[in-house]
């Protein structure tokens, strides 16, 4: 596979689910788990295709071993639930947050898992759940390993995303001069990929379809987790970095990019040069049997040797799938090996105080010869210098 | 108080926060508990003014008895911490996630808390992190509870982010016609309210400002919790139930009416006087020392005298502070008093399917001698029905 696959934009066959049900339960089968309880509303749509608005009033999926499982939800929901949810599921309903007593929705879950049973639990669990939960209990987080590598499915829906960060990120780099405001920056390229993702698919979930189309200039780009305010104003020159990310109806990629309004200033070649370098070095290394961390490893080096160490301050990058920031990690400490269907960011950075931020980041799918890169924008010095 | 209070745009004041962390200290004192463990961003939020982008990378926020509270961070967000944060603070970072061996953030995280100590921990917190916490642990919800009870401060807060909805709901009902389009309506509605938000707090924190205008047309509006696609469309007549809700920068707030586009079918005049009914108990009710369920009990039996019964699916309401749902609960099972400073929301509902959902909901003020309504809508047939 060399080429981008086509993307998908209707919602997960029946079949779909099942084979990742059943991902989950060769894991529980083979840790002699006999329930799995998921309460992580990311986990619960990746089994489900339901995604819950988090509040106060809990929903729990309970898998069992073999057999349908069970959605415990308040009564209030349960319609919400059965038109979104494309699986075989039992409904378990209590009343509200709180109920009278014996009618908790603790009540209603401690019916359903024998006490006698080993049951797995996510680390994300709220102690308050898990103390409700019966059984004796194993942290694993079999889900989450499960969503490691993508199915078929998975990645067209992700194709179809990058289209969407792609065009708000064209837009992004179209209206960005010096003088702009952040907020309508923002609005706009929002508006850009909202638009193109309703267009394309006008029965998307909102309540997992979020965009981000924002700049960090010159002032803000050496500090790449600060929030820029809404009055942030962009400057001629740069560094400016672009963070252009979406989760297009439950899928999350994303974009950055390093550019210039204009003008590029001398200090800023020798780093913009030196993070180029070590993205390509990166590039080479992506291909099924790397070791994350050799990567982030290398990588390091080459900002290292360029005299950077002290302006490193993430790791290479990271995974993407139903959420924009998951396993697995480019980044010392991740010793798993690259598998054909992983996504995820190469966007190795350095960031110097007084001067700014460097840093592209792209969406990539690991395949069964290396990778294909599926966000598109420019990555070249000429590319990324803006006329006025 | 009978007067709605002065609005406040600014950022909490060092002495507002230290007043805060007063209360949680009180608590610790009187439970003996040595260290509190707060993960909750929302009230990570409530007591420093900074608010966390969830993602992989911890916060923990570990606050001993006595001295300054210490914020466990990714260093790469530090300097975003410190550029929100209004109140002492020592800074403990970690460098990534993962990190390698020794470095992680829960191999920091252990030396920061006395093997020995009591530790009150969240009931939200996570198992994984709970796992990790030193010392004897106490699941109690300290800070949630101080949050019960607002300070003039976040009534002043409280006040504007009404401002904000109420002209969000005009802008609602004006461009709300047959034929509308939900996502257009939402488009207009949020727009409407986040320009008044950044005119009036140009510095608002994004991560804790978010807009919602939605309208569930008859087709779905016996369905309060489904969630519309961008594609429902208004139809003449009604009930069709809007939801107006807003979190101002970091302060949540929602006002909701049933109303009807150029005529009220004949069905819908009992149901619509019924709950207009249940809602003017409720009203007489909220004063302080009135318990919680006593309201929602004697407000349920108005519906179900009316032979509702079947048709109530929620409490009459839920408390709102920096979020637009939490303690405390107008609900069966919720026995506590109302006490001047709390928030409320009254929004007694009947869902009737084949005919449409009715629910008026607004922001209420528990004061000295009864209830100030923050938010502001019409409130009667007549006002809620559109001439086309």
């Amino acid at each position: 596979m060399t080429e981008i696959p086509e993307p998908i934009t209707a919602p997960p066959e029946k079949e779909e689910l099942a084979g990742r049900l059943a991902k989950v339960r060769a894991i529980m089968e083979e840790r002699e788990i006999d329930y799995y309880v998921s309460f992580d509303p990311v986990n619960i749509y990746y089994l489900t295709n339901f995604a819950n608005n988090v509040h106060e009033r809990p929903f729990i999926l309970v898998l069992p071993r073999k057999g349908t499982p069970t959605m415990l939800c308040p009564l209030l929901e349960s319609s919400h639930v059965k038109t979104r949810a494309r699986c075989d599921l039992e409904y378990v309903t209590y009343y509200e947050v709180p109920s009278p007593k014996g009618q908790n929705w603790f009540d209603v879950y401690k019916t359903l898992i024998d006490n006698k049973a080993k049951v797995g639990i996510e680390s994300a669990l709220p102690v308050g759940v898990a103390n409700e939960t019966p059984g004796k209990h194993v942290m694993v987080d079999i889900i989450d390993d499960v969503r490691l590598v993508k199915t078929a499915y998975e990645i067209g829906r992700t194709v179809h995303a990058c289209s969407i960060v792609n065009q708000g990120h064209r837009k992004l780099l179209e209206i960005t001069r010096p003088g702009g405001m952040e907020i309508l920056i923002y609005g706009e390229v929002v508006r850009e990929m909202m638009g193109k993702t309703l267009m394309e698919i006008p029965q998307a979930n909102l309540i997992v379809s979020k965009f981000v189309g924002a700049v960090w200039p010159p002032s803000l780009s050496h500090d790449p987790h600060i929030v820029p305010t809404p009055i942030t104003t962009m400057e001629e020159g740069g560094p400016h970095v672009s963070i252009v990310a979406a989760q297009v109806d439950g899928y999350g990629v994303e974009v950055e990019r390093t550019f210039f309004l204009g003008r590029v200033p001398k200090q800023a070649r020798r780093p913009f040069d030196v993070v180029m370098k070590a993205r390509a070095l990166a590039y080479e290394m992506v291909k099924p049997g790397a070791v994350l961390e050799e990567i982030d490893r290398k990588v390091r080096q080459v900002l290292i040797d360029a005299g950077y160490k002290e302006r490193i301050l993430h790791r290479t990058g990271h995974g993407l799938g139903i959420t924009g920031h998951e396993g697995p990690y480019v980044a010392l400490g991740d010793s798993r090996k690259l598998v054909p269907g992983m996504l995820i960011s190469i966007e190795p950075g350095i960031y110097i105080p007084g001067e700014g931020g460097y840093r592209h980041s792209d969406t990539v799918l690991v395949t069964e010869t290396g990778y294909i890169r599926l966000t598109d924008a420019p990555d070249t010095l000429e590319g990324l210098t803006i006329a006025l």
